[in-house]
């Protein structure tokens, strides 16, 4: 394996400059003597960027950052539904007080000083489970740098629960040389009216700004996909900010996992066959990993050419990467996923819906959900979410909204593989600008990804940002382009329906002007000419009506129906509502016939005659009333050629429409889509 | 400054969901059993993307580099020019052989363990010097991470200058969960024809590519901006590339310095004051920073209200922000700049050149070294090189050429300070096209940044992307602004020059037709026109011509004057040259004057006769031969309103142009340059 003496002669260097022998010696000398080791505390301490601790304003949100996603994470431990409390009070220039306080579980006494005075000390770093703290660093360099910037410790609060447990307060400096805290005052209290729970109080050198990048917006994005949280911000000048939980039901509790085979290394198996606990490497396969059954470790050994009941620690280097070799040779199923919490199709729409803050967009996408993969063994979710049109501002290049562990990232956008995914994009496609059809899309237009995993690769401790891993830009670009193809598939039936209402609009306009004028020429009464528009368009015509109420958000939809046909027609009206903001009305309405668990609901028009009219009228209330785009209505029963304004129901819609049963000589629609195909449907 | 109960009582949270309390208390009981101590080399373990493994062909470019990066430093630090040897052996489907080795001073045999097996373990993280090693993490982490993916140890071997001093060889292993090497075969053997040095074999997983972002792309941008090293590499097929040194001279070795007191914060002054040596307060400050002189170590204290003898150990929270806050009030000088090592212009430009690969850029703008600043009491300086047009692709965004501490940076771009400064510059004000005036401007340029510092805030262990501090952005834009003005200024000369041509071309070829067909017409010859031309144009036109002939690397420049005016015509033409690549045979011509060390020339036109052309002609030889733009000329000792093709000569050229002695009314010039004033020159 090493190269041998002749290779290296190759290189035979003669210095270019002559310095005495002794001298060179003495650099050497001189170097080891400055050889030492660093502790981590002081790593840190002087690359307190790599923390995210850039500039006094981020040293702010970082800190309060750090400090809340411990306190979610301690509760859903818990399984409590957080409640947590934030204070920033102005004690100087550029001098904050912070107080995170929570109703965890609390930390027991003799744990404390480890916890927020030790750095790379925690307990979800070996856990394969969706968390948001996972290295052991954030809280402890918050303190860490709090000290170092005013001098002052951090007051830690903590009361487990129990009738008659006491509570706990210490302060808290940690000594950077060696990576220890440094405790004082440590009392115990009783914690009028706490039940249990941590409160951490630390004094720092920072800046507090509201707006963009500010604790109040991440505070607000925190809350907007942790909906089972209620956070109450107090800032610094006393004004309290209630973000209310919007449910009572916790997040599914992730579940921790054993390793994934895939993407294991050589050396790493070696390591974890020298520290496993069974006795056989099939025991050891079978019982150290996620998804190895006794039937796989069976053929992966066989392959390999190892017994089955060989001895673990026995494995070198040689045999390992047998096993490794092995593996793409052997059908072994994905990582279970249960270790996964995203986001869900509901409160994607809400954080969008709330980003826009007032302002309505034309198209919400339905939002995606991808089916897990895996990356090193560690299974991850990818979730995309778009809105488009209305009153976004179509200046500019699209706003990004970046989630990861259901925590909200504000900073590094230009290092993340979300945005990397996003600019491989080609937009064009889907009806976005985008100059080369590369980098950033420009025009109105928001799009939301969240990235779950067990362990998200950032690219630095601040966590930040997503690193470009392939495998992750890759499951992320294929999110965006289903979720892509909904918007160019809206944009196109918006363009298909803005002609044909022209159509529409001067055949109805211009015959009665005619027919009048004729008459009025001709002395006669002005005809009747329904029945010959109905000839001449020959067409079943449904127009979406909606009036949104802002202030009740209260969402009124109208689908006017026009007979413009010869004939008597029966059909069903399809449509996707947001289940959660149908009003009860709609059942009442004799037309309806039935609304599934998702939403899709079906309305049947009986017998409507040719030459009429009528409304199907509902609303939708709360929250997500807005997020209906009513164009995307469907028909079934009737040939779609006919119809204009709807489109055919779709073959997977999920509840079965109505059959055509009558057939006739149709004029077919000019408009046909011509959609392409794209490379997406093949990974579906 | 802790809050009270009271504050706390605000937020008496009661859990929303019952839980039994003995389980409660579990759950603090059942996480304090899982916090635990992560190693350092766990830590890094999992979180391998942040040290830049993100993908195997990182894997394999990052520990090349890492390699690299510490044989230059090695060799600086003792005065040797850098020999280094780079080989990339293929020994299985991606698996690779790496060997570096340098002649550096050699590591002592006790130290080997330590520097290649442990991590954060180094000589240079308490140095204030420009070094690209800084962090001890690199190398050992390369090593780590092959051990991990191969199973297989590294081989280090050194030899410590010496008349008799033996070469030492290991093989070394990481033990992660201690962060301790694991040493082998270590054996003292004869290192056949090496007089000192130090050699690193590894094994890993990874993939070998070309083209851009590779390792032959690294080394090459490396051998650019370290003129003073050879760099030989042996591809996995055997070719051998020599980047053979262009300089026998070692850049200045930067000087180790104090820390500043700018930028000290409370606690971090207290921790100084602990550990100090000196027994007084004036002591400490004077001894223990730059640039603090005893008069400033006297007035700090003053007006702090701190006794100048008292004992540092007694400095608590209070003092020491009194001192900090005092800070601001008391003159010091901006930190030592020696410990800096800029790269200059010309290796600036050769960096350039380098990467147009061939390609010929229509300008050149000159490099901007600015002044150095610091941040955090860390000095730093940036520079800025800009080349434009010619035959650089004008569609797509400009290319972007990164370095730190002479470290090209090929990752990461949208991370990084330098894309954001550029990003910040209203590009549409120099000529670039740039939508909404953000971001990365399109167009035929390529814009080089090098932040060189003491301590280059990387945002992540992998060294990739400068971090975001304001005081860097802002300084990297001003740079870039001076840089593009004189890009601005180029093509706004260009384009004056363009519409002169076209008028100066109507008339020359107008008039003598005009005279031709009059003439033809009345029958009688053609009469001469000169004067007449003159007569309408009077003009003094300088015509640039140049030859370059790129096999030779050769330059030739002629500027052809003609006298368009009815008088004799006295002065001087000026133009900045390229030093290194001006030929000898510039200065037998008679009328060059002089060209000064920068490589401002100078010529003399005597007399020169109304209606009479001249040429003026050298050659330039060499690398740099075509970062000349001959459009660069200016004039002294004439009138400029009468000169076309080239400027006054500007107030700050340095060397003295010819004054002008008669004066007449002339016609003056109508394309006046309607130049806006920069923030830029408010810094200046």
């Amino acid at each position: 394996m090493h190269s041998n003496q002749k290779t290296l002669n190759m290189t035979d260097a003669v210095p270019a400059k002559a310095a005495p022998a002794s001298r060179k010696g003495g650099v050497a000398e001189r170097m080891a003597d400055k050889q030492k080791e660093i502790s981590i505390t002081e790593f840190f301490e002087k690359n307190k960027h790599i923390l995210g601790f850039d500039s006094r304003q981020k040293t702010l949100i970082m800190g309060v950052k750090e400090a809340v996603d411990n306190a979610l994470d301690a509760c859903e431990e818990a399984d409590i539904l957080p409640d947590v409390f934030v204070k920033i009070d102005r004690v100087g220039d550029d001098e904050y007080a912070v107080t995170v306080e929570d109703n965890g579980p609390g930390i027991v006494h003799r744990m404390m000083p480890n916890v927020f005075g030790r750095l790379l000390f925690g307990s979800r770093f070996h856990a394969r489970r969706q968390s948001r703290g996972q290295q052991g660093i954030g809280i402890s360099a918050t303190i860490m740098f709090a000290n170092m910037s005013t001098g002052k410790p951090a007051h830690i609060k903590s009361k487990v629960m129990g009738p008659d447990s006491v509570a706990w307060g210490m302060d808290i400096m940690i000594d950077t040389r060696v990576n220890r805290p440094v405790v004082t005052n440590d009392k115990a209290f009783v914690w009028e009216g706490k039940e249990h729970g941590t409160s951490i109080e630390y004094t720092t050198v920072g800046r507090y700004i509201a707006g963009r990048q500010s604790i109040p917006e991440y505070l607000k994005n925190t809350a907007i996909v942790n909906p089972h949280c209620r956070i109450t911000f107090v800032d610094p000048d006393g004004k309290t900010t209630i973000f209310e939980r919007a449910t009572d039901v916790l997040p599914v509790k992730p579940v921790e996992i054993k390793p994934h085979p895939e993407g294991v290394e050589v050396g790493e198996l070696m390591k974890m066959a020298q520290d496993t606990a069974q006795k056989t490497m099939r025991a050891f396969l079978t019982n150290d990993f996620s998804r190895v059954t006794p039937r796989i470790a069976k053929e992966l050994l066989g392959r390999a050419e190892i017994p089955e009941n060989a001895k673990p620690k026995g494995l070198d280097a040689a045999k390992s990467k047998a096993i490794v070799d092995a593996l793409p040779h052997v059908k072994i199923m994905a990582p279970p996923t249960d270790c996964l919490s995203p986001i869900g199709d509901t409160l994607i729409k809400k954080g969008l819906m709330h980003v826009l803050e007032g302002a309505r967009p034309g198209y919400y996408a339905p939002p995606i959900t991808r089916a897990p993969k895996s990356v090193n063994g560690n299974p991850f979710v990818v979730e995309v979410g778009i809105v488009f049109g209305g009153e976004l501002p179509a200046e500019g290049q699209v706003s990004i909204l970046r989630f990861a562990n259901r925590v909200p990232l504000l900073y590094q956008q230009g290092a993340c593989a979300i945005t990397k995914a996003i600019s491989n994009v080609d937009w064009r496609r889907y009806g976005l600008e985008q100059r080369g059809g590369k980098g950033i899309p420009f025009g109105p237009a928001i799009i939301l990804v969240h990235v779950a995993s067990t362990k998200v690769p950032f690219t630095s401790e601040g966590k930040e940002a997503v690193a470009n891993l392939p495998e992750i830009i890759t499951e992320i670009e294929l999110a965006l382009k289903l979720c892509a193809r909904s918007l160019r598939s809206h944009l196109n039936k918006a363009d298909r329906r803005k002609k044909t209402r022209t159509k529409f609009q001067i055949v109805q306009e211009i015959l009665p002007q005619l027919a009048e004028k004729s008459a009025s020429f001709l002395k006669k009464p002005v005809p009747n000419i329904d029945r010959t528009i109905s000839e001449i368009m020959n067409v079943v015509w449904v127009e979406p009506i909606e009036e949104y109420d802002k202030k009740r958000k209260k969402k009124k939809v109208t689908y006017r129906l026009f007979n413009y046909t010869r004939r008597e027609r029966t059909f069903m009206l399809h449509a996707h509502l947001p289940k959660e903001a149908v009003n009860l009305a709609l059942f009442s309405d004799p037309r309806f016939v039935e609304m599934n668990d998702e939403g899709k609901a079906a309305w049947r028009i009986d017998a409507m005659e040719p030459s009429s009219n009528l409304d199907i009228t509902f609303e939708l209330d709360g929250e997500l009333a807005d997020t209906f785009s009513p164009e995307e209505v469907y028909v079934s029963g009737i040939n779609t050629v006919i119809v204009m304004g709807a489109e055919a129901l779709p073959g997977d819609w999920g509840i079965k429409g109505m059959e055509i049963t009558e057939f006739e000589e149709e004029v077919p629609d000019d408009d046909e889509e011509d959609e392409e195909e794209e490379e997406v449907l093949e990974d579906e």
